[in-house]
């Protein structure tokens, strides 16, 4: 994190340092400073990492965190927020902030929702009661946050929509990205679209081509990791990434594994989010170099070893398999932390080898190897 | 802490260094160095203290924790522990550990549990199996974990014993303290007995007698904090303190509120241990210098300043009330270690004061003082 530069370089600016391939190694300016990319955001949906405090993010070499404008909305409130002086405050996280905007956990956690041009009404999943999302309501609800990226409402398609189905749906999303556009009134926050067109190549194209016109701050590929094949995401993740423009970022949402992530950089993708270093952890399943562990496994109770021996995470520099071990089997509320540290790490130590590889201009390389090792150990199960 | 120090004096050494009053500053020596009293223990029942890490500990200052016999015999094993290469190692914490004999779990968590003066069988809260634990096999135990302080396993009194209960218990306790003297096998690994005589002035004054003729590191007061009054508690910890040798550590057990470790202190009381700021943590109750809040209160949603404007904890230097307020409410994770941090620090910054007071030799005063401003403010609810 560049701290220093960040009153010279003009917010949203995104400056490629290496290239190797389609690989690309660059760093984005924001509001709260600069990360560098490829970037994997810590998820923080409420306000927080699940089980892991702000000065643990930054020791593990976090440069930005994900939250999510839906369930900030609902508790503790946007308007709270902003009046308590913006989210990087509230959480005590003074680094850059994304926010999901809210479309996926419409269309996922809501079962009674409306939707119409206009946007879309639905029921909280917390009280029942019912709230309205359109393009502009969901950019005001970023700026009060006062967050460094915000997202575009999109509309998720169901899956199995057809290529009439998802063409419609493309139709209506492209008309709430240019919406958001005029609706944003804070430059400070950037703003980025998605490209949707479910798992049909030509509208992945033609969606990725509309926005192109569009002056974002950075593009997104959404709709994929939502129980599609492997081939399938990573045929629509090659699709939209080639035809998105060079000199912006590329955001892939919700992916993934390890290997999801070293094969999404090969083609170009420059930032990621997943929820599943923090969950794994929460049900004892711990990322290592050959693979992951599932730390109930009775084999470990007595295990001397840290989890990963080649790792430096705070628990794998103090604590063994058996402690570990022990602490899942008691319950205890620090085995959550403990191996939320682990895993987010893990995925943190991943980046800079992934930066590292890029700089030095063998990516190639250093994925062919990655993948071999790691699906050697069964380790795409995790 | 004296880390330096821990070669050259030796272990078991009571160094008092400060008088006012009844009151006591001192340092013990163990062979995981020395620790400063008056003394708080955090409680760290299962090899962890709930939700708070050991890097954390030591940054609140803590010296010394407390483990128990009991739960770490059942889960995961005395053995196991053993050959990982003791508490310290396992749980990640290389300063002072002592353990509680399991005397107090037996007789409060087993309700199928057969007593006679060999010893107790009792068993399991995990899954109903036969345990038999010993004076011996207790010190045994505390042994193979390696801990700095082991206590007796001694006899605890049902509330409502006669006086006559009450002497025959004490026969056996005190025979059973006897008997731990005798199985002890590492000089390293402190032993201290246990004061009871429930709440009769004559029985604690003859078992605190009986006690000074045997040679204990230090001796503590037990059978307290168990639905007593505040008075009864008072009268006992007085007779029981004044009766034990001024030479010798002397641990009030369980104990208690931060007033009644103020008023303890004066009575000449050196260490402590309470899960009051840990478990108060879990239920939102946090403590403040003016007495105790709930952050749960609707009134702390919207309130931007921390839990205590005069407390230098990590979660006071960081996040406000407001923040707190929403991760209790949104069930994190986080919420838990964010206010046991708090307490723990309260109570540690609480004892530094009180150290800080006896050696300004105006200990009376400062007990004076506090006990106004917190009692006037409702505290001792907490």
């Amino acid at each position: 994190m560049d701290r220093e530069t960040k009153e010279h370089i003009e917010v949203g600016a995104f400056s490629i340092v290496a290239e190797s391939g389609a690989a690309r190694r660059a760093r984005l300016h924001t509001a709260h400073g600069t990360f560098n990319t490829p970037a994997f955001m810590p998820v923080g949906t409420q306000a927080t990492v699940k089980g892991v405090n702000p000065e643990q993010l930054r020791a593990m070499g976090a440069e930005i965190i994900l939250s999510n404008t839906y369930h900030l909305h609902l508790r503790p409130g946007d308007e709270l927020i902003r009046d308590l002086g913006g989210l990087h405050a509230f959480m005590g996280w003074d680094s850059p902030i994304l926010t999901d905007s809210g479309g996926y956990q419409v269309f996922s956690l809501s079962n009674l929702r409306e939707i119409d041009d206009e946007g879309v009404v639905f029921k909280s999943h917390l009280d029942g009661s019912p709230i309205r999302f359109t393009p502009e309501s969901v950019v005001g609800i970023q700026e009060n946050l006062g967050v460094d990226i915000m997202m575009v409402l999109d509309e998720c398609l169901p899956s199995g929509a057809t290529h009439a189905e998802a063409k419609a749906s493309w139709r209506r999303t492209l008309d709430w990205a240019r919406r958001s556009l005029d609706a944003r009134r804070k430059p400070e926050c950037l703003l980025f679209s998605i490209v949707q067109g479910g798992m049909f190549e030509d509208l992945r194209t033609q969606s990725a081509a509309d926005l192109r016109e569009l002056s974002f701050d950075g593009y997104a590929i959404g709709g994929l990791s939502v129980g599609e094949s492997v081939e399938e995401m990573r045929a629509m993740t090659r699709i939209s990434a080639g035809a998105l423009p060079r000199e912006k970022p590329r955001y892939l949402m919700g992916v993934g594994t390890p290997v999801d992530i070293v094969d999404s950089v090969e083609m170009g993708v420059d930032m990621f989010d997943c929820v599943m270093p923090t969950r794994s952890a929460r049900f004892g399943r711990l990322y290592t170099e050959d693979g992951w562990i599932n730390i109930r496994n009775a084999a470990f109770c007595k295990d001397p070893a840290p989890i990963d021996a080649e790792c430096e995470c705070y628990t794998c520099r103090n604590f063994s398999r058996a402690y570990l071990s022990h602490l899942v089997r008691a319950k205890e509320v620090l085995a959550v932390e403990l191996c939320s540290i682990h895993n987010l790490h893990f995925y943190q130590n991943l980046m800079r080898r992934i930066r590292s590889a890029i700089e030095e201009g063998d990516y190639a390389d250093f994925a062919t190897a990655f993948r071999q090792r790691w699906n050697s150990a069964g380790g795409t199960q995790a």
